[in-house]
């Protein structure tokens, strides 16, 4: 019975169908976004709904037929996340509350499932969360400037600039902008500067810190690749040698001959104790 | 007769009297684009009727030698369109319509001809075309969190920032202005920040996102490029150790050395075989 | 006495407490931002100044401990410093004047030392300083370029626009600003360029200049690292290769069986010299 | 004579001197910018008056040493040419000009003799200047790119944004503003955008399009660094293999151990021979 439905669930066709109906989802998805006459836009909610159905069925065979090791795999949680954030606000419990709007976009979160229907997709987005853990700590230590920075800010600047460093998080944001360069200097620095003239002792360095940080972390990040892409070219050239080791081969011959060598003078040497005999 | 067509289209003095007619064409567009006295204006005009004119000819000349082989190659089929796109508003037709300036404007796409007709230039493109296959799936992940976003930003913010957020085009646009940086948060954050207090949870995860798919594609196109230098570089050692082999010549010294040494011991074998008779 | 503090110091136990406690002040430090009611502002001023308390002991019984070489580690130091200056508002000789904020705020350093406490950090800290030097040069040239465009901008440009080129510091400050690429066209370069026609021969040039050498700067590191890496696993592939030598092998097996082939044709050698005795 | 001259030229304390003036006149430089009473002025004045006849006369002496091979090095031209147009606002001629303030700034180019006088600093120059031609196709490409769209640009938009479509010149810098994506959305782009529906086509491919070549020219440079270093470690590994080569000693001696056995071969062969005889 499971073996069957495993066994269905797994045949491409039906893998297809489901992949055609997430592009027709995440398609549904922005043309709900335009402002359509009433008659289509029933459709599209019909449409919609269709899908999510499909969606539900489809995780709850997958269910059945895996079981618990269904969710051993990262990319089955994801897709039940998505469905399932996805059901909320189609189950009515919350339609009097205003959170709506916020959980009926959560549905298009539903695109995403174009990523794990398509390999090619996986494997990238897998490569970069798998070069995350590498930056972890380069990451930990821009959060620990990124904090000091801001508590500084916010105990300096936060009376004169409530917008900007008005507090920890105004100030965190403030400094994100900054890293990233926007208007750093004309829309927030010079203003700063002006009130306090030692400002720029503040701004400067952050953002050479920052950006040097930055630069590490993208070096960090070449240096893997390469490192990765040159271990695995290694690794071919290494079973090529195995398929075709002309030295290898030469070696061989040599060995070869050398036991020849070796078998000859043997019987010349028994030829020889004979003789003696 | 199409030998002898080809055979004039492929001399270096015809080749170099068309890229000279390039040059002179583009110029005459840049110049073009100043208000320039009526007598002048008339002469440009002449003289990019005359260009026009020779590379109608050249082409149909390169159309009678090739025949329909002409459009096997892509820079041909290039040029083709260039000068076919420019043809367009010179022929009346259009005049009438309002058309006409975004059909003459067309016409500096003859500029790109410069690219190929130089050898250089094209080998460069050839290597920028290359290597996008390389990042089309990273593309299209990138094409799906734009998607995804430009949904939820519509969704959320279209009513209160009609500009920005009103439609997908218009989400699709401004995604595109905020992964650049431009102004993203004075600009375009910050008020939408003001409206909604939660908005920093949607800027700045998108930001952190498309650099860093951004950085996968530079990465990508980094250990690429490095990776093709290298298998090239290691063709031609290969290539100069076929050529100039030490170690190989060593061992195939050794081989003929221990051939010699074991035709010694084969004779060897056969005299003792012989006094035991 | 020394030896049993050391111990005492070098305990794990000991270094997670102030690994924790740093941690506990770094957070207390950010809350301290807020403005709080002041029964809780006062139960953090008490923490922080047990916190404080705590770290000027420990930095006490290391310099018992290790007596002068304590100076020796540059961590050490940064430690020093750290809680030193940390100390400084608390000794109420400031009290009466106005540098308290300011030396209040170098209170927020103290979180730094999660950098000293956390082995990755340090790591990546140091591989940071590292890399400084190798950069050193190139970020002379760029400062060198720096004072010539400063001061040409001050003479040129002062008078007329005397807050980004009012004097040598704010012409500095300003093409700090341009080399960042920020507002650099819209907000320096159109209003100059408006005033003085040929200022785009200042601008231009300057923002490519310096984008080069930046790039200079960004290659040479990420070339650096790669060496670094490519040094290391080098003389991991020497290390295995002396452990598992397949050719090594091969190549001794051939040198020993060469052995026998000699043994073998010396003892025939000798055998003939008898006969022939 | 002219050795002895060369000689003197040549000394390390000589070469001292000069830099120490450089760097004095560099510095003097930079004082002048702000506003000195009358004394302390005259004196800069004066500095940079005895500063530059040094020069002079360092120079006449180095012509007069090396005579025409002088200009053989592209560091002496530099140097030539820097205190040439140094000496020409001092000349007094053309102090009735309106020039004159123009000319007087070039002094501050002095400053760059720092880099021609310290080793580090043209080496870093040299590196950056070879690395030019390898970019000088690519940044044609980029050219052709510019050109195409300024001329577009000046077509389509140039009527109703004269500031910065207004002709060629003004369209081009528009567009490096573009590409240095300064203000490219908020600043021109949305304004036009509003004007021309279609005019996003317009940007956004530009900056696509500039972004993948510049991406190309720093791939391009930092693979071409690479290249050069590993050649450079490769030729030291062969270096260091040629010193002490393991595998061709182990060759080595297996061929003078075949030797050994080849002779003891012919010694037997020999022997039997004259048995047999």
């Amino acid at each position: 019975m499971r073996a069957k439905l495993k066994n269905f669930i797994e045949r491409s066709w039906f893998q297809n169908i489901i992949l055609a109906l997430v592009i027709v989802n995440s398609l549904s998805l922005g043309i709900q976004t335009f402002s359509l006459p009433a008659d289509i836009a029933r459709v599209m909610s019909v449409l919609d709904t269709a899908c999510l159905a499909v969606f539900v069925v489809e995780i709850v065979l997958k269910l059945i037929a895996y079981g618990w090791r269904f969710f051993t795999d990262g990319w089955n949680i994801f897709d039940f996340l998505v469905v399932g954030v996805a059901l909320i606000p189609n189950m009515g419990v919350f339609a009097a509350l205003r959170i709506i709007r916020v959980l009926r976009v959560l549905r298009s979160l539903r695109a995403l499932r174009l990523v794990s229907r398509l390999e090619k997709l996986r494997i990238i987005v897998q490569a970069i969360l798998d070069s995350l853990p590498s930056i972890a700590w380069t990451g930990f230590l821009l959060a620990i400037i990124f904090y000091i920075f801001a508590v500084v800010g916010t105990m300096m600047f936060g009376k004169e600039f409530p917008d900007w460093f008005g507090n920890l998080w105004k100030s965190l944001y403030t400094l994100f902008q900054v890293m990233t360069m926007e208007s750093w200097s004309m829309g927030i620095a010079r203003p700063v500067i002006a009130a306090f003239g030692w400002a720029w002792a503040y701004f400067v360095p952050f953002i050479l810190i920052s950006a040097f940080v930055v630069m590490n972390v993208v070096v960090g990040v070449v240096v893997n690749t390469i490192g990765e892409v040159t271990e695995k070219s290694r690794a071919e050239v290494q079973l090529r040698k195995q398929g075709a080791p002309q030295l290898h081969e030469e070696l061989e011959k040599l060995q070869e001959q050398l036991k020849t060598v070796q078998l000859l003078l043997d019987q010349q040497a028994k030829a020889a104790e004979k003789k003696v005999e």
